[in-house]
């Protein structure tokens, strides 16, 4: 079910890449901004060629631009991102989801420091479209992520501040580019089970991991409905100690439920695996199974195709949610748009009929 | 995952209620729409009192109305609407899907006789957006449904012509309200597994019921993701003679795979039922399911909250397919959306670039 609608005053937050507001009245929420309106921009050039040596530094700055609703900061991170175009794609995105208190900050921790010991260049991002920096957001508490915190190979960025999803997971596409371009090969995107904002984040990388525990036999709970469907991976963390037994059971429960579910567009099988990111077990085989669906979408071309029709779907999610901000952001709109709804509640009219009045309010507004 | 306009050429289709073709050049592979052409209209009133005294003819020539694209008979139809609309909601709505073989008709036409022989007045209607009357769509083949079609209180309609399925899916719902106006107290909409369209009657029925059959451990193999997890009631069809031992298995299985998942917005826990519907067994059960499903979802007010969500949901949806039929079919978008698409293929632009460069040249055109 999306009901994506049903709370469609959400959408005034997302003003797309044409954001008008100016610097008095623009919400500065963001720490990375408020210490950048210190320092002068650099050239376009500059940042280019600093993400291209592969300057973190640069990199930072650029993906404060990136976040920044400012026009002029909008305007040189548009052409940056742009230049970088070209040197995108070239790394394995991988998404990670799982409730909160599952462990994603001490997995992370984990695999990321498996990886930038065997040379690889990781990214960790995140979509959180509830986080206030000022509130601590996911990948805010950098205490569990220390070692990685400190590693020369990896780049840690927070989810964009509060935001309307299309917003933050536009930035956060936005960034997955800059840092592939600056040469990271490795691209993780951190989400928390909450509203559309998995979807959001399948939609932008090539496998997806759902992280569990074993719990009371209840184990899905948590989560949101459909979550199981989209992974291409299931790891059971804190699968030790006592909670190895329970662990073990709560892992064939899954088999035996994926069993049951219709074969993925991939063909791809979707593995369930056990480990503990404090002993450190079981984290290699997680990066395997990782390599094992590229190797294998590579082989039956799934990979491109996925990829592609993720860049159409973020094209056209876009233009639909502009048109939309467009319609419920008109003043004609607003004024009318909840009396239109009671009267399609109380069966006055239909609610074809109260989305054809609307309409005709629209267009005739915009003088077609 | 909804790409739901990685096809956006399918939005030509559907103009919603204001549809400007004229006489000549409307499709009409309506046999119904046929057959009516020839016979005046009635007046609005006489349509109504009509269908307020359950002339189940004066029914079926409104519903023919309804799937009109003659601008003529949407007018008379949406007067016929408005006036129904305070007789409406007063039936149990029950959607009805599974794959091709899994015995849909034969099971209709099983319940269904057994609640029109309770006394019940039962409307059988169809979303199917592929099918074109000429090839036999669902519901067409009424050799299976033999005995319902010959009963005095059945009403049964195939789905509309082919069509988006934004347009079949008004056209049902529309028709649902005349039936419900006719003093129809049961209404079934049967769907097949193609695309969106579970989405859409799951969105107009109270109770979704899929249809299974007992298999070789891959139940679920010939059905989309995300189905199961919409269904209020799975029933294991032709569960009779050698395949009834086979049925109990997959009725465990599912089970089993069912306790996996969270929790449903209703708070009703999904059941899993064995019928035969040519041996009549287990059909009285089914029923008797969602008879406790109403029962349960009247008492936690989910039912009323459900059947508003539904309201608000059709009313943005029917927004949201106008805005975006009036973007692609803009002659501008027409022009530039295949070159904007390659080059966000080739990395020459992202794909929020292509997006705000379309939507530039929409809103421009617009004179906004």
């Amino acid at each position: 079910m999306h009901y994506q609608h049903e709370h469609p005053e959400n959408a005034d937050e997302y003003k797309g890449l044409s954001v008008s507001k100016g610097i008095s009245n623009a919400p500065i929420i963001n720490p990375y901004l408020k210490k950048m309106r210190k320092k002068p921009l650099l050239s376009v050039n500059d940042y280019v060629s600093g993400i291209v040596r592969g300057d973190i530094s640069v990199l930072g700055q650029a993906v404060t631009l990136i976040e920044s609703s400012l026009p002029a900061h909008q305007a040189v991170a548009q052409r940056v991102i742009e230049k970088c175009l070209p040197l995108t794609g070239r790394s394995v995105r991988l998404g990670i989801t799982g409730v909160p208190g599952a462990g994603k900050s001490t997995f992370i921790e984990a695999l990321g420091m498996y990886l930038v010991r065997a040379g690889r260049k990781l990214a960790v991002l995140a979509v959180d479209p509830s986080s206030e920096r000022t509130k601590g957001s996911i990948l805010g508490d950098k205490t569990r992520m220390e070692e990685l915190s400190a590693a020369a190979n990896a780049f840690i960025r927070p989810s964009p501040a509060a935001g309307s999803l299309g917003g933050v997971a536009r930035k956060t596409r936005e960034t997955i580019a800059l840092c592939e371009a600056a040469g990271f090969d490795t691209v993780f995107v951190e989400t928390v089970g909450v509203g559309q904002s998995e979807t959001a984040v399948h939609s932008m990388v090539d496998f997806f991991l759902l992280i569990q525990l074993a719990g009371t036999g209840d184990e899905l709970q948590g989560i949101k409905r459909g979550i199981m469907e989209m992974a291409d991976g299931i790891v059971i963390n804190k699968a030790d100690g006592a909670n190895l037994q329970k662990s073990k059971v709560a892992q064939s429960l899954f088999k035996n439920a994926l069993h049951l579910f219709p074969e993925a567009e991939s063909h791809w099988t979707t593995e369930v695996l056990m480990c503990s990111s404090t002993e450190k077990t079981g984290i290699v085989e997680v990066w395997n199974m990782v390599e094992r669906y590229v190797d294998f979408v590579g082989k039956n071309r799934y990979f491109d195709y996925k990829r592609n029709t993720q860049s159409k779907y973020w094209m056209y999610e876009t233009v639909n949610e502009q048109l939309q901000n467009s319609f419920y952001n008109n003043p004609k709109i607003k004024e009318l748009l909840n009396k239109t709804e009671s009267e399609v509640l109380s069966h006055k009219i239909s609610s074809f009929a109260g989305a054809q009045k609307l309409l005709d309010k629209y267009f005739r507004s915009k003088t077609l």
